[in-house]
């Protein structure tokens, strides 16, 4: 009995055309003329998707609580429901002009882990829970990862309730407005082991021929501002030698944050996204360029080398042009390294399963991140075409979509045990 | 008597003070708070200030005349009348925060002249005219240059009178309503010679100590738009190997524009005065980066080299990064020597007058671009406070004021002959 119960799990395979069919009848809720989904946190169109999902867990026989700032829990009793429960789960907002996939992936490979157990009759120790966190994308309000971020109490309850979109309105009105603040507090929710399935939203497993991504954590992020000042002027009458152009300190500091990233390999990454240039006129030397910094790496201590690194570069460069440079550290997210047992175990079902997989970080911040705070975490990354997410366009192959399903059910099972 | 009038000559200076109030009192038409100028080529405030311009250019005894474009000739008759004027003049159109001196100068200046012959009742073989010429600077109506440019035919009375500003109004229009429009044809009006006074625009005086510069010509000018195509993606799951990142293949090229101009002495200029960072995002690596490139030189072979230079440097970036950069000249301006008399004549107006000087070239187009055209032309140069122009806190001293419409003078009496 034991013997053959173990086959059947080693055996066990998710149903990959009622997964894709979930995603794209969930993506029909919000559908954009281009083939993506506009639907932002807490609008008539996240009711509708919440409803949906909803109806789905209980047509699964699952219960469904819901916290203060609207996280959604759908569980599956366990044998033992004393244990914390092993739970998955991600976000079903997206960006205004967002793919099927970013997030909606993780909860419904979610849903199809229950359904499946449920098609094999296989019980588990633990109970399974799958999460939907509310508003992980912060487009209309911020801060991103908000639900989560509540639930691990990065910050308040208060805090995200007060937050407003561009119209004023607030996270607590809207919530309210779609029914979704449920009774329980935020985070008095026990979690045994966490785990997420997620769209790579990168290039690297696409460029490797890879299937799983094995995240083994999430980089740390350090933005900055930075000005650089020099004197305006004209410029036809003004000689090169009797010159304070601002651009061209500030280029040479840009091309520094790329050498600053290539420095601190192999996860340092460095980018200038946003450029302002005073007063951007064709015959004006500038005189003042302010832009942004963008500094990641995979540890805390590998982020401070880059802040000293790029700090030096610009006091050396500001000493030789004499040009004062200013450098505003803006927000600093930490680096969250993962589990080792959950890292393992996604590597373990990847392995047993036959699937090309390789190690991977995450770049982006996700829901997992907040859920390290409390439980041990880990990731399942699958490609993402062109590694291109945050957009329409966004695409991942039905093969690769189940595989890392499949990933992910195998490792919640080796957490949540089956007897 | 011959010996005797030959030294009162040279020892013939104008009035400082009169020249100096006479420039505060056109600069209260239109005086800004913060001691500048906003006098709008056409508005109201342009007609006051046309208008007291010839009040006292009549009041010195000169006739007025105005042509179809707006330009004013300002006459004191010669000996010989059947010879061209020797000509001086500029504009006393302003930006909106302008200052005092810029063009102003130029024609109070040539007042200057005038008063100061009438003080000593000496007559010139030549005719003397004063032009006062229509929106030399573009701020509302473009083409700057605009009255000198039809007078020297380089683009037609037809096209001038179409251009509208922002609201809609036309130069024909607002030439019109201030009562500008005279009789007759633009360019109808033979030129024996052209010199303008002027500030530099330009910090080279004054880092030089000097107080006249004799302006050997202008320098030509190329404006191009670059763009930079990369691929826009997340700054976070985006590793430094895979990224196409244009702002990086952008800001090398925004260094070579600069190296182009110290690859060309001594004239060389290169300035990236404008930038557009698409989608300008702190997160995103740039998709697209636009950005502008002026480049200047002395001789118009001196720009071919320039233009060859960098299309060869952009041609190189692309083939080692594989990002496209497209370089398209957008405008042109030849460069315009003076014609070697008239800078002679400046150069031994300095010396005789014994004021510093040194050989100076003009980065700024000025309405004696187009004079050079039709007659021979030069210009004397004075130093402006930090080289700073187009601004309200311009300044010059009294001093150079004076000292630029001593050598004006002595230039315009060595062509014009006084008997």
């Amino acid at each position: 009995m034991d013997t053959s119960a173990k086959l059947d799990i080693a055996q066990l395979r998710i149903n990959d055309e009622r997964l894709w069919d979930s995603l794209m009848e969930l993506a029909q809720i919000g559908a954009t003329p281009k083939g993506g989904v506009c639907r932002l946190a807490l609008t008539d169109l996240d009711r509708q998707g919440r409803d949906l999902v909803t109806r789905w867990a209980r047509e699964a026989g699952m219960t469904v609580t819901i916290d203060k700032i609207g996280n959604g829990f759908m569980r599956r009793p366990g044998r033992n429901n004393s244990l914390p429960p092993i739970m998955t789960g991600s976000h079903i907002d997206t960006q205004p002009t967002g793919g099927k996939f970013d997030g909606n992936y993780g909860v419904l490979a979610g849903l199809e882990v229950v359904r499946t157990l449920n098609d094999h009759g296989i019980e588990t120790e633990a109970p399974i829970e799958v999460a939907f966190w509310t508003n992980e994308e912060g487009s209309r309000f911020v801060p991103v990862m908000m639900g989560s971020g509540v639930f691990a109490r990065a910050f308040t309850l208060e805090h995200a309730y007060a937050a407003a979109d561009a119209e004023g309105k607030t996270v607590r009105q809207e919530l309210e407005r779609i029914g979704y603040v449920g009774s329980q507090e935020p985070g008095e929710h026990p979690i045994g082991a966490y785990f997420e399935a997620h769209i790579e939203q990168g290039p690297v497993l696409e460029d490797h021929a890879r299937t799983i991504g094995v995240v083994t954590g999430v980089l740390g992020i350090r933005w900055y501002d930075c000005v650089v000042t020099g004197m305006e002027a004209h410029a036809g009458p003004t000689p090169m030698a009797l010159r304070k152009d601002a651009l061209q300190v500030a280029t040479r500091l840009m091309q520094e944050v790329v050498a600053c990233a290539h420095r601190h390999p192999p996860h340092g990454r460095g980018t200038v996204g946003m450029v302002q240039v005073h007063p951007n006129s064709r015959n004006v030397i500038p005189g003042q360029v302010r832009f942004s910094i963008d500094l990641r790496n995979a540890s805390d201590a590998d982020c401070d080398a880059m802040d000293a690194d790029i700090r030096a570069v610009a006091e050396r460069l500001s000493r030789e042009t004499g040009l004062p440079i200013e450098i505003t550290l803006v927000s600093s997210y930490p680096a969250q390294p993962f589990h080792a047992d959950c890292v393992e175990a996604v590597a373990r079902a990847a392995q047993a399963l036959g699937y090309s997989h390789m190690p991977a970080v995450s770049g982006a911040g996700h829901d997992a991140v907040y859920m390290a705070r409390l439980a041990p975490a880990g990731m399942v990354f699958i490609p993402c075409k062109d590694g291109i997410s945050h957009n329409e366009i966004e695409d991942a192959t039905p093969q690769d979509i189940a595989a890392g399903c499949n990933v992910l059910m195998h490792a919640m099972l080796e957490r949540a045990q089956v007897v």
